[in-house]
């Protein structure tokens, strides 16, 4: 199969590559339709590596992804052949204790598309587990549906936060996550998502959503702008979307005594946390580590019209094009949100 | 002053009568601006009591207001005079256990406007606790104000049933409570709201709203619809609203292993409980009454314009006129949600 | 195999069947120590069918049980040969949208030992899947270790209800069921429990366990007991375990402001509950089915040395005489708790 | 009155100082009769401060009280003269946010005894509102009612932790806060609680309680003796209560995939924490301040003998000897816990 392939740092090539197409009596075999360019994928690329996960053998990119059942397994009875469906790119171990508990996404031994040594989908097929395979409603595109995944991360926020209905919001950072999560905090129940940034037009593209109010803190203090628009009380989540240390500086000044902060971004380095500042709140902290049980209500909120993730998607482009795509990408356009790659037509 | 009396079962007459209107270091008084109808009021008109609160001496009716402070007392720091406002009717013992666990709506000295022997506000004045008084934003009218206690028991019920953003609802009675628990809840992070009723005038009204999605079971079973509805999976959460008895016998077949039924309604006797259909799906019954640290949610909800009640007002009526409006009120008209009687202008 | 086999209502036998024992991948092979004699085998026994699940052919009977591992499936690693264990006797479809959640327990597609048309593990071996198979501790017996099943009900109720450090519980009904309820709701967090029966000689069970405190309710009012208790305030939990319709009736006459009760016992029929009443102290009310990741929970109890079952065990059956075993079970003595049967030894 | 003044930093006298005694309608007023030398105070007296609390003028030490009621306000209800108690030494504003929502700790207008510039109650009598004074059940004496407060910490720490039943816990730093969040972890439902610390004294008298299990961090490695006790999966909950910066950096090294972390200890100065390992295993991070609607229920763990504060208290003196005490306290010797100061009898 032609797929995109990471050969190594810094070098992608659009080749045939043996993938494993055998179908458990449990899995589907999806023909992709549509995969987005996630800045994973772009940080494998320009860095080679994520951490501990480093890249150490050519590997096919992508797992923002959606398309077509064209096989099922013998046991399936929830998908049948034809389906469009988008896919949750980590698979657990079905019978190990954090499964079991409802939280595989914390699973040690999850497997995830596009991280070493793990293949991603950047390629005509790709065999998963039916349970992990989500049929597309009617209304919802495949474009739509390659976008579950990265919503499924600001929607697995907005459920740890727990958040009570009519509750005001902040989000530290307007990278794509950070668009992500305002949007699933609005859906969510929140009155009104404050957002904040250094960058004018990454705001511009968040504040066209009703109930997102940019704050740029290039021009006014964030700490200002919350207590001016809560009456002094605090913010009843803030979600940390930007992984930047100074950003943790103020958290616990924006929020309200007995609230919740979020965190979502990952820093390279251990920050200072204000402990007491914390404390002295009995604040609330959450983290937050991809997502369990979220592309089926990421789904229905999109299929009801609550969340329109249309204008986030600022380019698309064909597979034969996708190492153009994936320079643009990592090029960091302001006004890019998500860039999307066609596998279907002309390249199918 | 001049006030609505509920003289004795079925007979109300506006005239003077002699109300307290000192105000105390913590309270404020407040000039009234709107009332809205509502249908407990309405029951003591026809009905002389409710459960085990019975009119026995004539009593001001209303309990849902709006209006402007005029006085504040020496203690309190949170108003000025001038402030729009609307008021929570309840006031519970400060010091009680309840209260103090923040759980004051369930505090058993609760008094409660317009519930015997407390007198309402349908009168030109009234004197209120500023903890129970909340400003009005600059965008939420006296109208609206004065349609926060109702959807406040909406809100309870969206909070008591602790929504997962994405959550399928549905709700059993399109009355005005089962309408306001049904925005409460699209607001409060549901993605979907069915609604149901024998009524159809009463489902056209929801359903003008996106996302609200009427079943008239005159012409559908419920279970059936929520079947198709949710691939047999059931619904996540399901408020009972209508109080029917014979409502409650299909609840645990409309709902998901391991869902939630919130009970809303006040059914007139006991009702048959199929505890083992609840045991078998393991469901959680969480019970609702009045609202507790939910004004101040409403009104973000409403000022933020996720939440717009002016198509619940179906007629205003002059103070001079409000018998009038408590006869229509009482005709039970199916395209009626809410009456408001205005006590300003020229009745002010 | 040799087994206990229930032939039909009301008719046992001892006798050779065979039973599958492929060892799949994922599964392990134990040589079945102790069984506990439990009421819903004995109710099969004399009534033929429990509900809906109906004896239609010859069925293995025993839920309760612990043994040895004497083979593991080709990917099992949490378990080796010679490992004491003991079985959580439900098994789930590990691909459902139920056991996703982490709620295995609610999954329609459930197989449960001794529940038609499912063999039980009255017999020398059973094979298992390694996920619902738990280690014992070194500390822990075989009769401990077949006492974790039923205890893990009382867990799954201790665990629903969200004990507060210090609650003070109620527990309706006396039964073994009742006893396990009351001492998991004590070492889980509650300050003191009391228990009610008529039932003298099961009370004096229950309360030779420090912080049980018994209530005949043929001598004394529930009510009452419960008012002085709590200065008039109610129990902070109230779990119903009696499954008598008429234990319902003052459920909330009991339970706090606030609080919860939890629903346990499967009554026959539909109960009246008094919904008024539940609403007007906003009650959560919880119910319980079996349990989900609770074993290792239990042991952790046991072990530790918080939770002693022991004396609870009033009877101890060799393998040929387990039918003796089941007819004094049948006779419901009111000092029995637990009887259980030996595998091995003699027998094995 | 005769009272303990600290005069400014390092003075300490025994001399008469004017104290409010009026008794509001909502007061009692207590003759004190057992004081425990808390952290705090000895801070006060060796440092003058603690943050941005500063002693400016001479302040009445104490906070940790009992004593019996003498003389009770107009409008209270729960109390009577004669009745034994304990007092919660910190009172918000009765009409705030804070303390409406059942959050009165995270009041910024909480008044708490002996923190600048408010007295403390080591003197013969104080004036305290009725609903922040708690009677003593028979069985508890006035010592313990003395540790009513310190424990509360404990409490609320495990309170806040959301224990599931059979949790296991470890508590890093096995000072006196850590001690008594150990014994709150164990009582409120965990089945073993490890302690960890440098000193070998303290160590001590954690392990005479049964569940707390000691790790002598000087000795061998927390994360690994908490590896080997959980089968590499780790800890449920880990409370730090050492505020030592370096234990912050192993505690998610400590905690299992989707545990829980609760800060209780006060780090001097921001800490680095690795967000990262936070994530990866998505911990929940609770934190801790002082204590809401705990007192009743410690009091409650008390009385039914599942705690025993009585080990705990390390030495006794009479009030004429308190200045001795509280050089003893500031001596810090490791074999101590809680020194008490007895303020009736002969010197009452």
């Amino acid at each position: 199969m032609r797929a995109l392939v990471l050969e190594k740092k810094g070098e992608l090539s659009l080749r045939d590559i043996a993938l494993p197409l055998d179908v458990g009596p449990d899995d589907v075999r999806i023909a992709i339709h549509t995969v987005g360019v996630c800045g994973s994928d772009v940080h494998y690329y320009t860095h080679g590596a994520i951490g501990s996960y480093v890249v150490r053998a050519p590997m096919v990119l992508g797992h923002e992804a959606s398309g077509t059942v064209v096989e099922i397994g013998a046991n399936v009875r929830t998908l049948k052949v034809g389906d469009r469906v988008c896919m949750e790119p980590g698979v657990p171990n079905m019978s190990s204790r954090a499964t079991k508990l409802g939280i595989y996404n914390v699973d040690p031994d999850v497997t995830f598309w596009a991280t070493p040594p793990v293949h991603g989908v950047l390629a005509p097929y790709a065999v998963h587990p039916a349970a992990f395979t989500y049929r597309l409603p009617d209304n919802v595109s495949f474009a739509e549906g390659a976008m579950v995944e990265p919503f499924a991360i600001g929607m697995q926020a907005a459920a740890r936060a727990r958040i009570v209905p009519g509750d005001v919001a902040v989000v530290v950072g307007c990278g794509p996550i950070g668009i992500m999560i305002a949007l699933a905090a609005l859906a969510g129940g929140c009155s009104r998502v404050f957002i904040s940034d250094f960058s004018a037009p990454k705001l511009k593209i968040a504040a066209q959503y009703p109930g997102i109010v940019p704050v740029n803190i290039g021009e006014q203090s964030l700490v200002d702008a919350i207590r001016v628009a809560t009456d002094g009380w605090g913010a009843d989540i803030v979600f940390e979307a930007s992984g930047n240390p100074k950003a943790f500086a103020n958290l616990f000044d924006i929020v309200r005594p007995g609230g919740a902060v979020v965190l979502v971004g990952l820093p390279v380095e251990p920050v200072d946390i204000n402990v007491p500042a914390a404390i002295s709140k009995e604040v609330r902290i959450e983290t937050v580590f991809r997502y369990a049980n979220i592309f089926d209500r990421a789904l229905q909120l999109i299929a009801s019209g609550k969340v329109d993730l249309n204008p986030l998607i600022t380019g698309t482009y064909a597979f034969g094009d996708s190492i153009e795509a994936f320079e643009r990408a990592a090029s960091a356009r302001p006004d890019d949100v998500k860039l999307q790659i066609l596998m279907s037509g002309e390249e199918g």
